[in-house]
């Protein structure tokens, strides 16, 4: 082992590659066209001769490409470093794992925040409002670009876990398998409710200007309160109870003002304000509005009939204690791939970690999606495809 | 029937009064003392020969003195007129109900919009922060004034609750029975979250300025933002499913912009914006500040600890779908009472309403508390109190 796998061991330095893509546009739901579209990604492991072994991973709200190893920059370990790596749930040794940024995120790809060309000056909100399945046509752009037909999988948490859905739907002759976790196929009224709330946190913001503001500060106030409502409900209510309970922060006795006191105070006021530091308000406006939009069964007459004739065999994956995607939903999503003549398995794994579950409990999503993936490279095997 | 009682029905016009308290000043548990103290509060029913038949109710945070009948000047119900009236749960024939708007609330008692006897200035921010402990001290202030000793009893819901709670601890020889709804001893770590982010979209708003805004427009749209995290919360998710679900307001199909179209989002954005008409945002963080501090336990080897010697016997509600105070919360205190030896009875009530549910399932509570009381008075007389 040499100095750097000691500093930074599993996958080492990584680097985020940009692709140029679309250059005649990509033709949005909304009916508008975008173009050309940059989309930064990194890739982890090696493609095999067979170009078979891929695996596409979709991140959450405030992800990017930046999913494993560390970060050739700032050195800092990708967002699921714990489950993608040599010997990890996502098995660098053996697959060749991909993440991009979405479009409309703000780590790389095109988003409000990058330069409009027919202006020259960044979108803002003249930015068109996109759509899951917006993402997903871009991420396939990046496969054809990368000369991959068919990948063995694709996986992501929460919005990552719809893209993986909408996977299936859109292109199931494009992957043997799927795994979404602590998803669901549509936003209840409360998780539009709870989306709304942070899209009106940050458009109260003097500072947002009706989502011009690069150049300057930004609605930094607003920002920070949206990201303060996120983690409330990425947190379980024990879970919460057990990390901070009513501790004081560095008093003995309430200081009886308005200073964050409370431990979890200080934590949600850190939490909002590193936040800030790190992501652009519009993409958290876009994004939200495409997973509020989201809804698989549109179109077709039952969420059954949407996975009518879709071939990849499903590992869904839910979380006990996560309130902010319930995981009654995505059991319904694999009664309904079921229902349609698909292989689905569900798994509910027990954690007091809430949403955030699918970030922190690796230990017991590894062996699930271990046995699943060599299954499905088996099942390829199998039907000779 | 007249007129009028076809107009108004139940208790007919009530009006609001007004108490001239605490001349030498009220101490507070932070140390400050304050005073002298207006009170608003409204009475309903008669008080009879024996002075014995006096109910308080204890209002939530929004809420003020007008709890039942119609105000005379706005003509509007009081915020529990379906549980107080001739034949309701307090039966207004057979008690003299009490409802007086708490320190620090914005509906006639003493507040931070009030002005400062020294300054001749709104209070704002130079109010001193209160405790619910404080609020009940004010009540039994206006008791005293009222030349009423002990009460049949004490209720109310969610920070009415607390109250409630309280006033057995503080002040046990002054009930005979108390009933505290959809509330808690302590808040966790969620609650004081949630309150949290109330406060800090409050004090995001460069119109709230550092609470010194009177005269001027105010922290408007951070107090929407506010009262939107409230309704979340006071909603249960599968309540606000059947409610709303994904429906669009008026549009067929998704606008693509970021205009509300989810009748969700109109519901959220009309209470915030009906709050901000009606409601103080220095008086939401005083409120909130105070029952993120309340803690019934605190000073005592346990909650058991706190309710020994207490002889009021306590009449518990909770609802099945609230999870803003989960009726696991309810419980613990139904059983701390138990235990010092106290007379409990914990009833949870089936309901999809959510927290909001002490306010609108009416016809569930109302059998419970109406007996409730009759044993109250049953055993006060049996104990020749």
């Amino acid at each position: 082992m040499n100095n750097q796998q000691k500093e930074f061991p599993g996958l080492g330095l990584v680097e985020t590659q940009y692709a140029q893509l679309c250059k005649e546009g990509l033709a949005l739901d909304s009916g508008v066209t975008i173009g050309p579209l940059t989309v930064a990604y990194e890739t982890y492991g090696k493609l095999n001769k067979n170009r078979d072994n891929a695996i596409v991973i979709c991140h959450a709200l405030s992800g990017g490409a930046h999913a494993a190893g560390f970060s050739a920059d700032a050195k800092k370990p990708g967002w699921w470093d714990v489950m993608i790596g040599p010997g990890k749930a996502f098995d660098t040794d053996r697959y060749f794992v991909i993440c991009s940024n979405v479009l409309g995120g703000c780590y790389g790809t095109t988003a409000p925040s990058s330069i409009e060309p027919e202006t020259n000056k960044p979108y803002g909100l003249r930015f068109p409002v996109i759509t899951i399945r917006d993402m997903v046509n871009l991420q396939v752009r990046l496969l054809d670009y990368l000369e991959i037909g068919k990948v063995l999988s694709v996986a992501g948490g929460s919005m990552g876990g719809m893209m993986a859905l909408q996977w299936v739907v859109s292109y199931p002759q494009r992957l043997l398998s799927v795994i979404p976790i602590a998803t669901t196929h549509r936003h209840s009224a409360q998780q539009i409710a709870f989306n709304e709330l942070s899209r009106q946190a940050i458009m109260a913001d003097p500072q947002w200007n009706n989502g011009d503001y690069y150049g300057d500060e930004g609605p930094r106030l607003g920002l920070a309160v949206a990201r303060m409502t996120g983690h409330i409900t990425y947190l379980s209510e024990p879970g919460m109870e057990r990390k901070f309970g009513r501790r004081l922060r560095q008093r003995e006795r309430y200081g009886y003002d308005f200073s964050k006191e409370f431990e979890v105070e200080t934590y949600l006021q850190h939490q909002g304000q590193s936040f800030v530091e790190r992501f652009d308000a519009n993409s958290l406006l876009y994004l939200t509005k495409a997973a509020d939009y989201f809804d698989l069964s549109d179109g077709f007459d039952s969420l059954t009939e949407a996975f009518r004739g879709c071939s990849a065999i499903a590992l869904l994956i839910a979380f006990s204690s996560d309130w902010l995607y319930p995981p009654h939903q995505l059991k319904d999503v694999a009664k309904a791939i079921r229902r349609s003549g698909g292989d689905a398995t569900y798994y509910e794994i027990s954690s007091d970690h809430g949403h955030d579950a699918f970030l922190l409990d690796y230990e017991k999503q590894t062996p699930l999606i271990r046995s699943f993936l060599e299954r499905a490279q088996n099942s390829s095997a199998d039907s000779g495809t």
